[in-house]
């Protein structure tokens, strides 16, 4: 059983699957971004193992891996009526043993969150530089998601940083029309980029999503893993991003 | 006519054209790297621009990019005996009114070399961190080309952003490993990277190059270009490597 507001609908979370979600296209809708964080996250296992998720919308994330592991994933949510999607989801999948969702604002510090306590953090932070703060409608959901409205790229590192371990691993999804900034700011930050996985959307185009992976404390060196496509010329997915998408439960 | 001593031979530059260059497979030979950043490079065009080519080895640089414009091309070279090659190859293919080759440390400055004054500037730096400075034989050519020896990466960055022009281009290939770090330097300097592009031996590998164009003074922003693959499963060239490696003249 699962209450649902009038602007929400259940969706499958993938393809293939059982899990399902709470979304809704004028509050927060997730998208291929955080399909391929989740899968590209390198996830801890074991029940003492503890994963942190930072502008966790609807938990879509927690979700997502938590069929890969038995660690305890908690997701941090500035927006209450994203904590309110996100919590009962993880009440509809039956995995509040598991997802803790905390109401809170990465800038500040809560008794809850424990820093250098976490194996690993994630992250798909808001996208894009806005000039105008003071517009900010209360209602503006999807504003506050994609734009830094509420914190920046560097508020988004720092708060990664504050809360994994020593060796500990930051994984991220972002634009790579800013990746210079973003690769500058984790190595300023000591969270060193080891694994990059850019996206390109066909052959032939620029890349359009850029995945990173850095170690708190890492050794510099970075891998460039093999690039991923997501659509062949007839807009069909490729098989690498079908796979992917339809997801293993 | 060609003086050539005797670990030395004349090379085609492509293996469609006419122009040839002076190897030695004991003091230095060029690579793919050199091919690529040659392709790369968003040739300035025009009598009065002007490029200059730092850790310029034998002139393969300036060989390469001189069919494609009619702009001045200076190759700055620290080691004497490439020097010697490269004017050797730059007289054999009847280009002493294009190409001026330089002897000199970029860490220095000399006369000819005015300051700002470079439309673009190419480097295909040492790429790799040397321990043992001290150990260094004169006469270890390749190991001086190679490995930083006579020069760091910030070394090199510091000498493009004092040869461009503000506006102007630097263009650079370098190893994927130590992308962080290049980026890095590169906007710290205002050199603010603006394409780059990687490429992989082939499909499912990581990458094992990377092209950076930078402009001074750019704003932030930067494109990641289709990526090269340079083999097939079967060992041959792929359809887009092939087609630079035979060149056009």
């Amino acid at each position: 059983m699962v209450q649902l507001f009038d602007d929400e609908e259940l969706h499958r979370l993938y393809a293939k699957g059982s899990m399902e979600i709470i979304q809704s296209p004028s509050v927060f809708s997730f998208s291929l971004d955080a399909i391929l964080l989740a899968h590209f996250a390198r996830v801890p296992k074991g029940k003492n193992r503890r994963i942190l998720d930072l502008c966790s919308g609807n938990g879509v994330i927690p979700l997502f891996i938590s069929n890969r592991t038995d660690a305890h994933i908690t997701g941090l949510e500035v927006q209450e009526r994203l904590v309110s999607m996100a919590r009962r989801s993880v009440e509809y999948n039956h995995l509040t043993e598991q997802i803790h969702i905390v109401h809170g604002d990465l800038r500040k510090r809560y008794d809850q969150l424990i820093q250098g306590s976490f194996d690993m953090v994630t992250c798909n932070p808001p996208y894009f530089k806005t000039k105008a703060k003071n517009e900010l409608n209360e209602n503006d959901y999807l504003r506050i998601a994609r734009h830094e409205v509420l914190c920046t790229l560097e508020d988004v590192i720092k708060a990664c940083k504050l809360y994994v371990k020593p060796g500990g691993r930051v994984v991220l999804v972002y634009r790579p029309d800013r990746l210079v900034e973003l690769l500058s700011l984790l190595s300023l930050h000591r969270l060193e980029p080891k694994q990059i996985q850019f996206i390109y959307p066909r052959i032939g185009k620029d890349a359009n999503m850029v995945l990173v992976e850095a170690v708190r404390d890492g050794k510099q060196g970075v891998r460039i893993l093999d690039s991923l496509i997501i659509y062949n010329d007839d807009q069909t997915y490729t098989k690498e991003a079908e796979g992917i998408i339809n997801g293993r439960e």
